[in-house]
């Protein structure tokens, strides 16, 4: 036995196919010359396969825009518009359908307000017929479409693709979803809840894009984490990790309908944001936020940013006190898991930079320095379309893994 | 392309044959027929590398122990006894260095009380001679020792092997330990914080051998965790993920060394818990308590741990409540980790049942129910040796990575 411990890339046959097409699709485009540098493959097993994945339609080739006038050299680039996929965002006050391409990239999308109480009948057939328009009026076969994800505002069993007992969505436990998407459109179906989903956008599209160890938080009608992990969605042992929305908040009492008294959702999420607003309102703490209930007969998360947005400075005390309880209870989670960024996304995050740094304010306080060291703390840039983006490159991730391109090489030479 | 979704064993080549020795290392011994069957590779693919396997004497044959009269099956297993490794545990204020096989079992070690002050040319010469003294009493040609795994108390850079401004361990600083040890021996070493360690040591011979996501969490002079995700060790973006001993106890305000206060170490860990005995035995809270203050002049975590044994009441109490802030704590990772196992391990974990149970209460009661559902919290099993085992199980780790040996069989092809 050598004692030697030189690098080598450890790739032959069509596990050598699929570790090409990663790399063009992750880093493409790409000549030859290039990836058989980047590999350490041979000259000709390069071109073998490229030929083949050619073929196959996976990848395509194009020539190199330049100005000079000699032989233009041909990169290689993921074939990402031969083929459809879709992202289904279901929340608990809205439903969105995106027809994306097979990086995730979305080409329409359809949604409307809708309540998830309405149960599963109802909503998913709204899902088919957004499916339906979307696909006539881009002029899709569905044979085109690779796969389906789907993210809902509530716990999921992954392997089944079933909501478990969740709290918001009566009527939803254990249905099939899955199956029933992968029944209706004879292609591979993805069921999560919402948080990982985002998570995975963030991954795929968004501030996540480079970044190994991260932490989602959502923060609206609820608060939860999504943790990506070496690169890859992490769910735990019961696929309840970053259920961050029942830790408790010390010195807060208020009761949490899961049973015990002062979880973080109960005391800084949305509703809470807006219960305090409330208070205020009634109290003429402020006079924006009294003529806002006077008016609307109620007061949302929504109206106490717009309020901050006026500088209101009451709105802006409630807005703080949530950032702060958020962030206390994140600072713990940094010194655990010792991530390289925070995303903070959901409706409530769209509140603005104030609630983020506010967060960030607790987290920096709290933390240990070495694990604050090169931390980002930054507000999701897409939003209101991670959760469809992620939703689609759930179910795009799984359909290109490593050994699923293996096999489609491998069946291709036989 | 295809939309089917069959699996398949995506290995050929070199590849082919590393996977073959994983397998074998795991979960042999096996019959090539076995192999066959578990790997879905060719009955020939099968018998060429298991051939050059044994050659290479990574693997080696053995027949089936039967009591029956016709031919005998051969296995093939791992060739755990070829080779040699070295596991070191620094501690802060023990040093035990053990000889192992190449399945890290140790086969002997060496050990004495020291202090991790007197610096690293007087540690590293006790090292060297404990390594001396270990290959010569066992006759170990130094040639075959493979790989050489550290643990130190105090945060360290991995990719470098160097010691961070360890907090405990003056003089310590950037002192290139990793390379002093792998020139000396000519093989690669590897050097890590004890937790880290120990959870390594927990993966691979203890309590965590078959299960993907727990935490290990050290009771010792502080506290500290160790994070295994998928099966692997995690370290965070800056290598401190588990740094738990500074995450803040609500309520407490004593001040930590680290500037903050009411960290959970200076509240719950050893010395904590010395401290509040001393203050009991001086107010004769407890009889038993003050006689060994006056005897000895001093309390230390293990004579607690006596007087608790005893049934001392006194002693009881402050055990309790050093596990309920423990537990505390942990029951924050719960909700966010889901793990399905927590083991307590290090110096104040040998305290026994009641220190473990009263963490255990904690997590339970704060925890959400579907993250505790089916998740074990027990005292590690080894505690006095994961460590030593961890070490040298990280070096292993990485020299039979599937990259490795992959490049070894490519090796011997050529």
């Amino acid at each position: 036995m050598s004692k030697q411990n030189k690098k080598f890339f450890g790739w032959s046959g069509p596990a050598a196919g699929a570790a090409i097409f990663q790399i063009i699709k992750d880093i493409g485009p790409l000549s030859r010359t290039e990836i058989v540098e980047k590999t350490g493959l041979s000259k000709s097993t390069v071109s073998i396969h490229t030929k083949k994945l050619l073929e196959m339609g996976l990848i395509k080739e194009e020539e190199e825009k330049s100005n000079s006038v000699g032989r233009k050299r041909k990169n290689l680039k993921f074939a990402k518009n031969n083929g459809y996929s879709i992202g289904i965002d279901l929340g608990a006050t809205s439903l969105n359908v995106a027809l994306c391409n097979l990086d995730a990239e979305i080409i329409d999308y359809l949604g409307e307000k809708i309540s998830v109480n309405s149960g599963p009948e109802i909503i998913m057939n709204r899902v088919y017929k957004y499916i339906e328009d979307l696909t006539i009026k881009h002029d899709v076969n569905k044979d085109k479409i690779f796969g389906i994800g789907m993210g809902v505002p509530g716990p999921v069993e992954f392997s089944t693709g079933r909501p478990v007992s969740p709290p918001i969505m009566p009527g939803w436990h254990y249905v099939p979803l899955k199956e029933m998407l992968q029944e209706k459109y004879e292609c591979p179906a993805f069921i999560d809840n919402d948080v990982n989903v985002m998570a995975v956008g963030e991954k795929h599209a968004g501030l996540g894009q480079n970044i190994k160890n991260f932490i989602f938080i959502k923060v609206g009608t609820g608060i939860g984490a999504g943790i990506v992990c070496e690169g890859k969605l992490y769910r735990g042992a019961k696929g309840c990790a970053g259920d961050i929305g029942h830790v408790e908040v010390e010195g807060e009492k208020e009761l949490c309908p899961c049973g015990n008294r002062g979880c973080l959702e109960v005391v800084a999420a949305g509703p809470a944001m807006a219960k305090r607003a409330k208070q205020s309102a009634r109290k003429r703490g402020s006079e924006l936020l009294f003529s806002t209930l006077e008016k609307k007969g109620d007061i949302t998360a929504q109206d106490v940013g717009e309020a901050l947005s006026k500088n209101d400075q009451e709105a802006k005390k409630i807005v703080k006190e949530s950032g702060l309880k958020i962030g206390k209870v994140a600072s713990k989670l940094v010194n655990f898991y010792n991530p390289s960024l925070i995303v903070v996304g959901g409706g409530v995050a769209n509140i603005g930079e104030y609630f983020i740094s506010s967060i960030k304010e607790e987290i920096l306080r709290h933390s240990t320095s070495l694990a604050v060291r090169d931390l980002d703390i930054k507000k999701s840039e897409k939003n209101n379309e991670v959760a469809m983006i992620g939703a689609a490159a759930m179910a795009i991730n799984e359909i290109y893994s490593h050994d699923n391109v293996t096999e489609m090489v491998y069946l291709n030479n036989n």
